[in-house]
């Protein structure tokens, strides 16, 4: 399926719009797509985009001083990704998103979303809709991280992306989790 | 200042509405007040609304099989708390809020809530802004949450809240930072 039936789908299981309103809507996204490894957003850079992800998986994540690496969030398929701080308040980013595989994605700009959900009030919902599950699903991952042992957020993580573990590389699975990959490995055998 | 204008002050650092507009708005909030102690959402409740703190502090908080309590976000004025996951989901309640202190709310429920979003545009822009403010804060406790140790996560918490210190019992902001009451003593006393 293209990216733009993709979008469509996925938006139009939350508002109806009319044909008109969605190409507009779509005129707004630019499509991009990534070789695998590919930086998207780096610490430090001016963030003006958001990014849908039509195909592959993107990892969002933070470095320490430390060089230690933790993942706040792997984006697969109709997941959404940026460095939500930064766009929202116009500082620099404080994270990092790059490609887990090779990735389509569809970008939209801060101004260009803000414009079509000042044009479109379907499109203000929508967009409301979209930030209160990803608002639900950070305080489900916040709880799970202060309250779960590891064995616990790694059952949970296979349950969120059953599809992750043959995709993603074991040491992404470890930083996501925050434990070492000699821990995951015991979490993995005895599973 | 009374609740009415705490609230109309507050939507309107956001969006402009008319007198009629902000009366009509208002018209769905129910203002009530809690003596210090008291339980607004206790885990397997039916959750159908969410509460603009006026004055006071609440508290939201998960306690897991240990009887171990996690306390997700200190609500104090002009912030909201709710179980968001049982209120949009329509699902039983599986954290708690209750009050540190006496504290007066506006309560909307989630059917005017949406009512009033659908009726009005800037009233669904203002509170996507808000849940974007509210996913861009839980984003930042996640990352604080794995990456600091507990003296950074301490730090954080007193320049979040200021005024907290003097306001909350110690076991409380120890539950916050995930850190026994012991640690705490010491972050005190180098601090």
């Amino acid at each position: 399926m293209e990216a733009k039936e993709i979008l469509r789908q996925y938006i139009s299981k939350i508002v109806l719009l009319s044909d008109e309103q969605f190409e507009y809507v779509f005129s707004h996204f630019k499509p991009l797509t990534f070789k695998k490894g590919q930086v998207i957003i780096s610490e430090g850079d001016q963030v003006d985009c958001e990014y849908f992800v039509v195909s592959g998986c993107l990892k969002t994540f933070f470095i320490n001083d430390e060089i230690k690496m933790y993942i706040l969030q792997f984006s697969m398929p109709t997941w959404w990704t940026s460095d939500y701080n930064a766009l929202y308040n116009d500082t620099k980013a404080t994270i990092n998103v790059d490609c887990i595989t090779d990735a389509e994605v569809l970008c939209i700009s801060n101004k260009d979303r803000e414009k079509i959900c000042s044009e479109i009030h379907q499109i203000e919902h929508f967009f409301r809709w979209r930030t209160n599950k990803g608002y639900v699903a950070s305080q489900k991952r916040l709880l799970s991280f202060m309250n779960n042992d590891a064995k616990k957020r790694y059952e949970e993580l296979l349950a969120l992306y059953p599809q992750l573990y043959n995709l993603v590389p074991k040491h992404l699975i470890a930083a996501y989790l925050g434990v070492s990959r000699e821990t995951l490995s015991r979490l993995y055998s005895s599973h």
